[in-house]
C-alpha cells in the first residue's frame, strides 16, 4: 500500500510540474456551479449540517484545488470559493476566512492524483461506525464503492490526546496514509472523509456511504448474519453507480437551485 | 409453484393473441396521469429516491405495459411515458432513454397475468431484510399482503458475481419465479419488488411494505415472541385494504398535483 | 373492573335520558372546528396517515357523539362532521359514508360516561408494542397516562381469525372491556385507541402516546432496566398535564389552520 | 463538589451587590431578540417541542436572568421576555404568565456565576438515557463538552413521588447541586438540562447532546465496545467549538427569522 501511495504522490507532481507550464485560465464558471451546488445538495440530503466541507481538484492545475471559504455549507455560492494550493494556501490571496480542515483534502490531492473531488463530513449515521469496532460494509449496489473496504482513522494513534482535528500536515498525511486507495474512510470520534473521481460522484458516494450505514444498522438490529456484497459484485456494481449517478446529481441539483437554498437554509 | 407458472405464461400468451386481434386505441389519459402520479406518489412516501420505477400493463393490450422514460420518479409526467412489450422495446420508437431494468416488469407481467402493475425500489427500511435471514411478515392489516410470505432472489445463486441488476431476461425471469404468487419479493443487496392487481394497490403496497418493515424492525429491538398476523387474518385484511385503498390513493396524489412536485422535487 | 365497567354504563344511560328530555340544541361551531382541527393535528403530528379517526362526544347529548365522515383525517372540515348514535347510525340521515370502525368509538362512549373524546391510530412506534409482550411504561411526565397501564386488545382471543377490524358491536364491545378505566389500548396488528374527559386531552395523548413508544424503544435498545414512572408518580404528573395541554393545543391548531392543510395535505 | 458549589454561590452574591450598586439601565435589543431566536432555534431543531425553555443571565445584573413568559418556545418573540430574580419572581411585576419551572434557570444561576445561559427540554432522544443506567459519553467532537460526564438527577431520591416538576426552590437546589460543575444533565422521567458560559454556546450545546443521543443509541446498538471521547479530548475539543459555534448560531438564527417562524410554528 504505502509503496503504491509513493507512486502516485510522484505523479500527482508531474502532473503538478506539466500544468504550471501552461498559462493559468480562468475557471469555467460551470465547475465553481457545480462545486457550491454540491455544497448545498449535501446540506439538503442531511449529509453535513452546519459544518462539513466539500471540495474538487482545479480542473487545469492539479496540484490546486478549490474549496469555499469557511460558511455552513448551505450557504455556499460560486463567489465563496477560494482557490488552494496542496499546503492549503490561498493562492489568490483574497484574506478571506478559510476552514481549518483544508488540510484533510490537501493531503489527500497530493497522495491520490486518480482523486478529483473529496468530501468531509459528520454523516450521523456514519458515525457510529467509527466509535466502535464493526465495520462498514455494502448493503446494497449503490454503496458499492465501500465494498473495496473502510478503514477508520483513530487519530489518537500517533498524535495522543488532540481536539480531534485534522488541524496540521502531519495530521494530513496519515489519515491520507491510512485512506490508501479507498473511496471512504472513517475518522473516530469525528466523521468521515470519502472521495472519487468526480464531484457528482463524490456526492453520489457521500449521500449513500450515510444510507449503507442507516442500512447496517437496521440488519445488525435485526439479527443474524448479513450478506454484504462481494468485493466482485462491488467492482461490477461500481461501474453501474458510474453511469446513473447524473441522474440522482441532476435530481438534487434541482432542488438546491439558488433561490430556494437562500430561502430555507438548512 | 413452477407449473402453476408455466399456466400463467400460457394463459397470458392467450391475452395477448387476443389483444392483437383488435386494433389498437389511443390510451385513456387518466391512465397515463396516473402512472404518473404513481411515480411521484413514491418519492413524496419515501419508498423511492433518485432511483426506482413503477409500471402499469396496457389497459388493452396485456401484451405490452406503460413506463416512463429513464428518469428520476419525481419528475415524472405523462410525457415521459412510453409502451413497451414484453421484451422490453419500445413499441413507437420514440427513441427515449429507457431504464435497464425494465425486464424486471416485463417477465413479471409475462409470468403473472393477475398482476397489473408492478414497483421497483430501493425502499429503505426494506433492503435490511433483503440482506438477513430474517423473514418479512405482517405486523398489522395495512400490510396483510406480507402474510402470504415475502421469497428472497438473491442474483448470485444462479448468476454469480454480477453488478447486481436484473440486466437481462434469464435473470429476470429467475426473479419472476421466485416472486411465485407473491405480492412482494426482495433482492438481496438491492431492493424490492411488489406487484398488484391494480396501480393504487400496487403504490400503497409498496409504501406498506416500507412501513411494515420499520415496524418490524422496531418489533424485534424491543425483544420476544412476535404475533405476526396468521395466513387467513392475512387474507381477510387484504380484501379490506382493497376496499380502502382509493381514500390514500386519493390523498397522496392531491400532494404530488403538477405544480407542487414541479416545485420542489424530492 | 366488570363490576365498575356495568354502573358506568348505567350512569351512562341515565345522562342519555336526560339528554332527551331537553330540547335538540344546534350544535356550538367550535366543537365542530375543534374536532376537524383535531383531526388534522393529528395527521401533521404523524399519529395519523390516510387513516385513523377522532370523536368526541355530543356536548349536549351524552348518547350521541360526533365524527367525521369517512375520509383522510388531514382532509377533515366542520362540514364533513356527522352526529351518530350509540349503535353507530347517522341520527341527521346525511346519507354521507361512514367509517367502518365507528364501533369502537361508540362502545367506548357507552361503557365510559367519563369519557369525551376518543382518537383510534396506526400510530407507527405504537404498533410494535401490540405484537410483542412487551408492556408500554410511561418513560416521562408527558405521558404519565400510561403509568395507568395499557392493556392490549387480542381480537383473535374471542373472535377467531377476522379481517382485524372492529366491524360490528360485540368486537367493540369486548374492545372497550379490555380497556376497563385506561386512558390507552393496543390492537395486536392494528393500533391503538386513546380515550380521555377532553378533546384536547385525547389528541395530547395520542400524540405522547406515539412519543413515548418510540423513547421505549429506544430505551430498550440501550439495554439494562428502565426505571419508569411509578403509578403514584402518574397520577401526580396526569394533574400537571391537565394544566398544560392548553398550550400543546394551541399551538398544534395554528400549525393547521385551514389553508395551510388544504394547501399541504399529509 | 459541595466546597466547590458553595464558593462559586459567595461570588455569585458578590456580583449580585456589585451589580445592585449601578443604575439600572436598559437591556440591549439584540440580547432580547436573540433569546427569543434561541428559543425558536430550540423547536427548530426539535430540542424542544411545544415545551421546554432557554433563558440567559442578565447582561449587567448577574442576580436576575431572562426567560419568556409561559408560551410554545416556537412562539417566542422578544416582547415576551420578562426579567426574573433568582427566587423567580417578575422584578417589573408585569403580570405575565410565567413558567413553573423558571427556579431550575434560577438556582442554577445562584449556584453557577460561570453560567450565563441555561436550556431546559424534553430532548426526545435524551430521555431513554435519563431512565437507564446507561452513561451519556461524547461520541464526537462537537458534543465534547459532554466528556465532563453527566449526571442524573432522579427527583425521587430526596423527594419521594412527586409530579415530575422542579416546582419549588428545593428541589431546584438539589438539581443544581447535581449538576455540579458540569454542562449537561439528565432528569428522570423528564427532560434534561444543559448550561453554558453564552447563549449561542448554550443552543449549540443542546443541539448536539440530542445528536450525540442519537450517535450513542446508535453505537450501542451496532454491539460491541465504543471508543468514546476521552477526558482529555473532550476539553481540547471544547475549545474548538467555542471558537466555531457562530457559525451554527448564525445559520440555525436565518432559519428562524421572525416571519418564517410566525408562519410555520413547529
Amino acid at each position: 500500500m504505502r509503496k503504491a501511495t509513493g507512486l502516485l504522490a510522484l505523479l500527482a507532481l508531474c502532473g503538478g510540474l506539466a500544468a504550471l507550464a501552461e498559462d493559468a485560465k480562468p475557471i469555467d464558471p460551470g465547475v465553481l456551479d457545480d462545486l457550491a451546488a454540491a455544497s448545498r445538495i449535501l446540506a439538503d440530503q442531511a449529509v453535513v449540517d452546519a459544518f462539513g466541507h466539500v471540495t474538487v481538484r482545479h480542473p487545469t492545475n492539479p496540484q490546486h484545488f478549490l474549496m469555499t471559504r469557511s460558511l455552513a455549507p448551505t450557504l455556499a455560492t460560486p463567489a465563496d470559493i477560494v482557490e488552494l494550493d496542496l499546503d492549503g494556501n490561498d493562492v489568490n490571496k483574497t484574506g478571506k476566512t478559510l476552514f481549518l480542515e483544508r488540510l484533510i483534502h490537501a493531503e489527500i490531492y497530493r497522495a491520490r492524483p486518480d482523486v478529483m473531488a473529496v468530501v468531509h463530513s459528520h454523516s450521523p449515521a456514519v458515525i457510529p461506525f467509527g466509535v466502535t469496532k464493526v465495520p462498514m460494509r455494502a448493503m446494497f449496489h449503490n454503496s458499492a464503492f465501500l465494498a473495496r473496504g473502510v478503514p477508520v482513522f483513530d487519530i489518537r494513534e500517533k498524535f495522543g490526546a488532540t481536539n480531534m482535528l485534522v488541524s496540521n500536515r502531519e495530521i494530513g498525511r496519515a489519515l491520507a496514509e491510512t485512506l490508501g486507495n479507498k473511496a471512504a474512510l472513517l475518522m473516530r470520534g469525528h466523521g468521515d472523509v470519502i472521495v472519487a473521481p468526480t464531484l457528482p460522484l463524490a456526492v453520489f458516494r457521500a449521500v449513500y456511504t450515510e444510507v449503507n450505514a442507516r442500512l447496517q444498522a437496521q440488519a445488525i438490529g435485526l439479527g443474524g448474519p448479513i450478506e454484504t456484497l462481494t468485493a466482485d459484485e462491488g467492482l461490477k456494481a461500481e461501474d453501474v453507480n458510474a453511469q446513473i449517478v447524473g441522474r440522482a446529481w441532476d435530481l438534487w441539483k434541482r432542488r438546491v437551485a439558488i433561490g430556494k437554498a437562500a430561502d430555507k437554509p438548512n
